[in-house]
């Protein structure tokens, strides 16, 4: 997607070879317009896709997520993080591990919201090591959710995340692929930019 | 704002005389149809108030918010709340004291999205004891930011927040004012209500 590799290159920030701050525009100040393309772009990737319901995780997923499910017009459901199970009374959970706060958290999704009829398409604003999005469809296995596919605004290529969830056989489309975050440059996946060519 | 009205004794649970739950549409599920609506009303009340930049808090802010930002074209901020004070480097922190949770939680925004230059519309779901409010608003000071108004989706007009923030002379927008959950039940401001009608 041009508009949003366009602006990855003018306002991401490289942290270090495996981190990029996109804080200007989706991970604390949100870019409403981007979004709305965001979403627009996903709901023509999954138009024929018969969705039910978008399942994201809280917060970043939440602003894309929402913006999907508003071309698609379905209701969007976003999982809660919590450090500790307290009340399971009612909830799907699973657990995820992040290997940047090297800690395991539990998510949860309410069984109100996600039942054996939905065909659920998994939103979320990174895709790394792929422990969220692998959540978020145990989720949906959990609730015997049917999983269209998964939506990825910035995918890093050169992290693991992608691959497994592909190899398991699941649709991901993204819409950024970074290709490597080395010497302090973005640059982004060859098969992506091609594919984005093509698109026009 | 009736669309929200008619949601909510639709959908919304009274927990207790204080709690109401709207689950379904807002705190954990996102109705995106009647988000965008809300994101309408609140961009139609403060057309005129030269609104730059929009703040709220991470996570049940930030569809509306999101979809406000998109209708004034404004980008939107949201804060983040985190137990504790880590690295407060380049960020404004305010303390937001929750009755529910009976905790103390620091709020936080970084001093890139937000300066002196900036007219600050702030957006929560809830208004109950003000606390977040008041938080937000003490961030925007912080960052000699000028506050247009506060826009809220669900004013629990029994409680203290409403009162407490007009009080302190901000213009506070609330698409839907509860007067009451006693008995199970949700009865509405009839301020609220009337000023619906009257707008019809």
């Amino acid at each position: 997607m041009e508009l949003l590799i366009e602006k990855i290159k003018n306002e991401g920030i490289v942290l270090s070879s495996s981190v990029l701050k996109v804080d200007s525009f989706l991970n604390h100040q949100i870019d409403p317009q981007l979004m709305q393309e965001v979403g627009k772009e996903f709901a023509e990737r999954f138009a024929d896709s018969g969705i039910t319901r978008i399942l994201t995780i809280e917060s970043s997923g939440i602003a894309p997520a929402v913006m999907t499910g508003l071309q698609l017009k379905v209701p969007v459901v976003f999982a809660r993080k919590r450090k500790s199970l307290t009340l399971v009374n009612d909830l799907i959970t699973a657990s995820v591990y992040s290997f940047t706060k090297q800690e395991t958290s539990e998510i949860s999704v309410s069984k109100k919201y996600l039942d054996e009829k939905d065909k659920v398409l998994i939103i979320d604003d990174f895709l790394a090591n792929g422990q969220a999005a692998l959540g978020l469809a145990e989720i949906a296995k959990k609730a015997n959710a049917s999983i269209a596919g998964i939506g990825i605004v910035i995918e890093k290529g050169f992290q693991d995340g992608g691959r497994l969830l592909r190899e398991q056989g699941y649709r991901v489309e993204s819409l950024a692929i970074l290709d490597s975050l080395e010497n302090g440059m973005v640059s982004f996946e060859n098969s992506s930019e091609k594919m984005e060519e093509l698109a026009r």
